[in-house]
């Protein structure tokens, strides 16, 4: 820390991102990326795009608003996009909570949030899961606090039902109820609709997975014109340009290539029960994930040996040192042949532990 | 406003973006873009990493940081890069800024540093310019305020020499310059050299004007060591993975093309100093800009009326409604056939006034 560094900050722990080795070739199976490159229309037009860079970006990103718009059977009023979707959540923290308004979550879900509560200095309380790892909705009812909901949760991957937001989201009236669901599209169910009866909720989403775009940085709220209209506010007064010409000419691609991701989303489905059952065979427990990822334990290794083990084998998964989760690891569900890999990689591991 | 806006950002004004018309294709002289398309380098870069974009972008950006660090003669540890150089400029504000060191810049200058105070709660002051739009820099001795300084300044043009922006950063050892060089390739000195002198100085700088990108976001800032290790803290706790892939390869592309680079800075600065003395001759008085942009004022006509009188023919510049600026307009220099283009549009106008 440098002399100048105001003390407001001086006391921040910022997010940890997943590893990105660039020492050795890995199977990366850490940060939940996709398998599949961008589709072939969203890497075209990204090109395309690549050579009017002299020429600012659109801040209101009227041509990605208006093709989102489309896709998602919203107004354009009820669009904001972001610089990935962790933008957004910060920009909701920002808007939306203060001291009459604290942010409430679960005590394990995206590490994110308590940074940007405390970034924000905004009160914060987390709540406890339940045993089998799944929210109990009832600790949500009625609390009259602004609620960030990770649907599917991470890193379990349990999903809440669109009903059960919706219980959320109308006994808090008074408060924003921010539905985080960047894996939602691996088999859970979206909120989205929900934003057309209830003027306190916002879906954010992220092309980071489910559209192969996390290179791209892409993300997303839907929400009523009005919520749309405090994260502008955010928004113009932080960087109106948020979005690069070439991520907005990805991001038009790959929602119009709606074949393409839909059937890369169920790919990735059929991985994840297959990869599920074969560490249930090996004697793993494993989460009933909705998501891209796998949440895992085994009574036969610990989850930082199993981590280290496939590290040095060459196969990345994602760690996590939290006493609460220091015995899982969240693995992320790549291809076929990736995922034959990890299998035979994890059965090596438990074979020579014999 | 949403009924669930926090009110302690309720009377935020955020920063206007100039015009991006769709309606009607303008001879476009007010955003202070190049007219010249990216680097063939940089394009190319940025297209081939179009494909790899399933996969997140480096959050260190080692390979741009790299380039740049051999490019600026300074360590990598010195570098910072950010989704264009507002959101360095905002960290900056957020680093080193608080009630304790309030932020101090011009009355006159790049319109967004007030609201970024305004964002941070951070509290400010404003120090006019002299009469003919320069900076005194007596204003800025041993103040003790964190200080911003565009240099060159906008939207006047003028330079400050390095010596002079040496004095106030060693006349305020406990506080942080800050040196916004976004305008410096066009004929200004940088102060980048500085940064190995002192620990208090920071030059953030942008790849929007100079290197024709300004559609694909990249900004940076040089500083110690131990200023660029508070920034990331922030950028860390806000948006780690800032830069996309596709910007990331771009801007190594820009970097590395250096001869692209400093033709066009040197054909942007003979274009406008061919359209001042043009102007100049229409009866025009400009300042003594070392910019990519002009700004210019006339007795004989206001400079709203030109502004919205070129609108009428096609041609759009920079108009400010404040009362310090009412009577100017800020014309982006293109390229000569452009100027050629907006100085025959511009005799056109006072002739038919005539």
């Amino acid at each position: 820390m440098s002399r100048f560094f105001s003390p407001k900050y001086s006391s921040l722990t910022p997010y940890t991102p997943g590893e990105q080795p660039q020492e050795r070739k890995y199977l990366k199976l850490n940060t939940n990326e996709s398998p599949f490159p961008p589709s072939p229309l969203a890497q075209r037009l990204a090109r395309d795009a690549a050579g009017d860079c002299q020429l600012y970006s659109d801040p209101e990103c009227r041509a990605l608003v208006n093709t989102a718009a489309e896709s998602f059977g919203v107004e354009k009023e009820n669009l904001l996009f972001t610089n990935g979707s962790d933008e957004i959540l910060n920009f909701a923290f920002m808007a939306f909570c203060d001291s009459e308004h604290p942010a409430v979550f679960p005590n394990i879900t995206y590490g994110f949030y308590p940074v940007f509560a405390e970034l924000n200095k905004i009160p914060y309380e987390e709540i406890p899961l339940k045993d089998d790892f799944s929210i109990d909705i009832n600790d949500y009812i009625g609390i009259n606090k602004t609620i960030f909901i990770a649907n599917p949760n991470a890193p379990t991957g349990i999903a809440l039902s669109k009903a059960d937001i919706e219980k959320i989201v109308a006994s808090n009236p008074d408060n924003v109820v921010v539905v985080d669901e960047a894996y939602v599209d691996f088999g859970a169910e979206s909120s989205v609709s929900l934003t057309k009866k209830y003027d306190n909720v916002l879906v954010c989403q992220t092309f980071s997975k489910s559209r192969s775009l996390a290179g791209a940085r892409l993300g997303f709220g839907i929400g009523s014109k009005e919520l749309i209209n405090d994260l502008n506010t955010i928004k113009y007064s932080t960087n109106p340009y948020n979005i690069n010409r070439m991520t907005m000419a990805a991001g038009i691609g790959a929602l119009c290539d709606k074949e393409y991701f839909e059937k890369n989303c169920l790919k990735i489905a059929e991985n994840r029960e297959q990869t599920r059952r074969e560490l249930q065979k090996l004697g793993f427990w494993v989460t009933d994930s909705k998501t891209n990822f796998i949440f895992a334990k085994s009574d036969k290794i610990g989850g930082k040996e199993l981590y280290l083990s496939l590290k040095e084998k060459g196969v990345l998964i994602r760690h996590f040192e939290t006493p609460l989760l220091k015995d899982y690891n969240r693995i992320t569900v790549g291809s076929k042949e990736q995922m034959e890999e990890f299998i035979k990689t994890v059965r090596e591991i438990l074979e020579e532990k014999q």
